[in-house]
């Protein structure tokens, strides 16, 4: 391996766990409990160049990233190749249990590629900062200057149970997601809409998605209730909201699944459930069982790699468009150089950045702003973002004291509702 | 598009058509004239820093990168989504006629793809020298140091017709194939050998493959009719060179015909003919096709889209090896240092390297050179290769004089058998 001539070597990594306030979203596994966790990713250069990524931030993941870590030092900065050979040794001996950032939702990303993807980001970061030039230039050149966003309402609860009620109240009906909608649009601007289902009865949901298009006639909007219903059930309910949807997003489980129901429905199925890994490409595509992916380079193995997913979507007349977790601004910087530079993800992406708290992140304010729905893609070398220590240290003292190692949405769901069910295709 | 703040714009861009010298080889459309065509690129940014390309030298592709190279000046050299957006622009008035680059073999790649490839490579040998890293580490890092060629053979004349007998002398039998097998592994050191084939009659080839297997037991061995069979012979043959053969290359022309074949024949079919452009991979997937890719950077848009075609043939379970055309220095380190960072990409690459004049080139000699059947990846910024102005001048003035301006092997064969047959399936 020529890696004896590293220009660039990396001689030092850090992983730092942080939590920050959450809303009490609620999903089809449970609820989002008061802390969301993630892993911030700090790589130093020889010359004394940093980057920074950001991942997910249950236990097992961040042992990981502390393993690879390990191995990393020393790698060039611009050999990613050298990168993901350090990561896959420094799973050899992983019991592939836990840690796949999802609250159980998906199980099936590859660990590889998860824990490539923070690594890869601080890397580009780094090399963006070495040439002078935006993450977005490096990976081909920006197509667009401001990405889209959508508006990710949630069925959720007025506050968290034995908190005061927070500011954006409850939504556990078709009156209060509108009302949510309006504040969301409102403040953001937003001009697409995603409402996370599988929380409620699916006519409650096909009745929440007839009220939102009555109050915004124009916003394509989307559905996505997490693999909750058969495949009758998706059926009946794509056929019911065909015209209304833009697309119909995991509605049920497995790639099998999925295309008995996209052989039935009026509209697209998107997903990011069924196809998370390379690897679960080939066999979607032989049964067209999904018309969009919903890309995530936390999962996907970083920005270079969901960018080659985007080739391949476009090469097999797929969609492409971008799935969010709760994140901070590190993951929002790069969610939008990925975006800008793909020419194909023509979608609004999600993100779940109004349902946090804006005290708390980890990056210098102001370099990521919200306007007309979009983000104006940075221009200064790397990511363009800065990490304020205080905050970092701030934001990793809450991780200590918050007392979650782990995402359980489900563990939490049940503290208030002992037989809480969250099985999937259960409607 | 957001390409107002171009850090490193692109000032210049030459393009200048080359001839050199070549041997009489023998193929399914006709023969190698006296002199072999290329375009050579040469782009330049505001700084003054200089990189190279190479692709085809047929007029109406000269003229394609001409008009391109207009709409490149001002793009900046990180931007290869604004290049390809400047070579579509360059080609909307384009009547798609002619400039295919393989003697009539292949019609069917993408006229942008092919456009865009010197400009990408001649990019990113800017971007190399700017940060002061080899080409392989721009695309991800060398996960070798030394990248395999494979002996590639041809059927010969022994010299142009009304030529001296060149130092190679005639192929035109087994014995004759042999001795030149032997030649040029005693020269450059290959541990493959392909022979071009679709040159004698089907019976006549398999005598040829069992007697380089007899002298070269250890070889792997492959066979490339360029699609000169129908789908019974191609299964005939397939069936018969079973065990002998590493792949079986394009034998029959057209996706459906491949897969017909590759149902029957024990061995991997391989292809630069059946697919040559992202489009054509969607139907040889379903069909299960072809199990080897040949890659060319000359007609897949690049070094980068080139590495997301390996991505692909990963994904789906297919075999990555290298097409190669006539070429000079710069191509051969593209190929060199795009192997050198292309994972899955396992075989010992096609060259036509041993069959030019080693005079005839246009880069200074010496920082390409093999070894054992490999050329050790250049490790100095950038291609690692520097142009050679006298040597540019030369093979222009060779170009301005031999008279070529197509590569048209049929034509050539003609003059000599105006009878000559150049239809695919023919046997």
């Amino acid at each position: 391996m020529p890696a004896d001539h590293a220009a660039h070597p990396i001689t030092g990594v850090r992983v730092t766990p942080v939590a920050f306030r959450d809303k009490p979203l609620l999903n089809t596994v449970g609820a989002h409990e008061p802390f969301a966790l993630r892993s911030i990713v700090e790589v130093v250069t020889a010359d004394g160049t940093a980057g920074l990524g950001e991942s997910y931030g249950d236990l097992p993941h961040l042992r990981r990233l502390e393993r690879a870590a390990e191995l990393l030092v020393g790698v060039d900065i611009f050999d990613l190749n050298a990168m993901m050979r350090a990561v896959v040794a420094s799973l050899t001996a992983d019991d592939g249990v836990g840690g796949h950032g999802m609250g159980g939702m998906v199980m099936n990303s590859s660990a590889a590629d998860r824990v490539l993807s923070p690594f890869e980001v601080a890397a580009l970061d780094v090399q963006g900062k070495l040439i002078g030039v935006p993450v977005s230039e490096l990976l081909g050149g920006a197509v667009r200057d401001r990405v889209d966003y959508s508006a990710y309402l949630f069925y959720k609860w007025a506050g968290h149970p034995g908190e005061a009620e927070d500011e954006w109240g409850a939504a556990l009906d078709p009156a209060g997601l509108v009302t949510q909608a309006r504040r969301i649009i409102d403040d953001y601007g937003f001009s697409a809409i995603k409402l996370k289902g599988g929380v409620r009865p699916p006519e409650e949901e096909i009745e929440a998605i007839r009220a939102l298009r009555a109050a915004f006639p124009d916003h394509p909007l989307r559905l996505d209730p997490n693999t909750a219903w058969t495949v009758p059930t998706s059926i009946k309910v794509g056929t019911e909201l065909a015209d209304i949807l833009e697309y119909l997003e995991d509605p049920t489980k497995g790639i099998d699944h999925m295309a008995a129901v996209a052989r039935e429905v009026p509209m697209p199925l998107a997903t990011n459930m069924a196809v998370v890994s390379f690897e679960h490409l080939p066999p979607a595509v032989a049964q067209d069982a999904v018309q969009v992916v919903l890309s995530d380079h936390h999962f996907w193995g970083g920005l270079r790699r969901s960018q080659t997913l985007g080739t391949i979507c476009a090469t097999w007349g797929m969609g492409l468009s971008m799935h969010s977790n709760s994140h901070l601004g590190i993951s929002l910087a790069a969610m939008t150089h990925l975006a800008a530079a793909t020419p194909t993800l023509d979608y609004a992406c999600d993100t779940h950045w109004p349902w946090k708290d804006p005290e708390d992140d980890v990056v210098v304010p102001g370099s990521l702003v919200f306007s007309d729905g979009a983000v104006t893609v940075p221009t200064a070398p790397g990511l363009g973002i800065e990490l304020d220590p205080d905050r970092l240290a701030r934001l990793h003292e809450q991780y200590l004291h918050c007392g979650l190692r782990e995402r359980d949405d489900t563990g939490y769901m049940r503290r208030f509702e002992p037989d809480f069910d969250p099985s999937a295709e259960r409607w």
